[in-house]
């Protein structure tokens, strides 16, 4: 099974990006009146028909059509602190929504190794690995902000901060609850600092602990999401 | 906390690579009477002393040694489908040996889209993602073999197939015993053939599913080798 993007839908018509059609079209040689799925990363999912099967006009009919498509119960917002290879960064995009995740931030922090990332490439990223996953959806993913004011901002209901520095954390598998709006938040290489700690604590964060291994911010990420996700399976 | 790699151990004296002396004496600019821990892959971890600051000929005096450093009880050997991609492969290597893995295996099923793989770069991802982690355990890793020689050598105490086609399948965290010797084999993209499973069925190995989402190849291994961990945690 294959699933399509597109974000150009018009009634009962969508419309393909040259991409798209030209992967339908001239890879996977599909011609006018075959099915398509198409999703449109908001929940959509359409089931259509090719109706001109032009590459730069490649439209599409539905002809069946879901909301909320495997919509998750929990909502999992991840808030990581950028790493230094963007490689890494789009890494941890593709992994987190091929295991499910709804919302990702970016936090500059004080040893924060980057203040910005790509959005270009990691939107690609996302409707990507959203496609080959068989999912509907693409996280909101949201611009670098430090640190302060995401922890002021953030409305999440179960709040955690991966933290190595506290001996007495609780593991995430046994204190996180099943179906709920989770937020954690993944620092950097050298941790966060005790202030901004601190901070997250007075501010109704956790401090938590994914387990005995040392990992690398990226897999860290992954590591949280997967654990929310085996919790809710 | 920083460790550094040498499997050259000779009684109280350590030497290491001119890779390993250059990044000790030059990037951290370590001197003759500054410690450094090595480990050496197979349990042992050594607090030395530098002896000779020579990046050609590095030699560490050993004046604290540990055997089995951080042992796990558990032991999870995946036996995993090389994909196309080999940087999918050295970035599996590299996560599951921070997450924590004891053998990999690599197998040539039906629908497999690779035959070989490259060794000197995942000895070299193995022993960086060790360090980085700070184990002292490099996982025996064994080059592809035929999926039947595999599965009829295969002499791990619980063995599990991952399988999308079987709708009766246990989900791992529901089904593994904590402390156990695990095998799990995960598909290439196109999964096992059903040949392949019966093939296994009949050596003792049971279907298991990873979740509810669809994930690459690379991606299962994770996950499956994350699964267990955190049983075990």
């Amino acid at each position: 099974m294959q699933f399509f993007y597109s974000d150009q839908i018009f009634n009962d018509t969508i419309v393909l990006s040259e991409d798209e059609a030209n992967h339908a079209l001239k890879v996977l040689r599909k011609h006018q009146g075959d099915n398509l799925i198409v999703v449109d990363g908001l929940g959509g999912w359409y089931r259509t028909v090719i109706d001109n099967e032009n590459v730069k006009d490649c439209r599409l009919k539905i002809i069946d059509k879901k909301e909320n498509y495997n919509k998750p119960d929990q909502y999992i917002h991840i808030a990581i602190s950028p790493t230094k290879s963007h490689d890494r960064i789009e890494w941890f995009i593709e992994k987190s929504i091929e295991i499910g995740i709804q919302e990702i931030s970016f936090i500059s922090s004080h040893y924060s190794e980057r203040n910005n990332v790509k959005f270009n490439r990691i939107k690609k990223r996302a409707i990507s690995s959203m496609k080959q996953s068989l999912k509907a959806y693409i996280p909101k993913i949201n611009d670098v902000i430090p640190f302060q004011t995401f922890i002021e901002n953030c409305s999440n209901k179960e709040k955690y901060i991966g933290y190595l520095g506290h001996s007495n954390r609780e593991y995430l598998p046994s204190i996180a609850n099943l179906g709920s709006d989770y937020c954690i938040l993944i620092g950097p290489e050298g941790d966060f600092i005790s202030a901004e700690v601190d901070f997250s604590l007075n501010h109704g964060f956790e401090t938590i602990s994914l387990g005995k291994s040392r990992l690398r911010t990226e897999t860290a990420g992954i590591v949280a999401c997967h654990i929310l996700n085996i919790i809710n399976e």
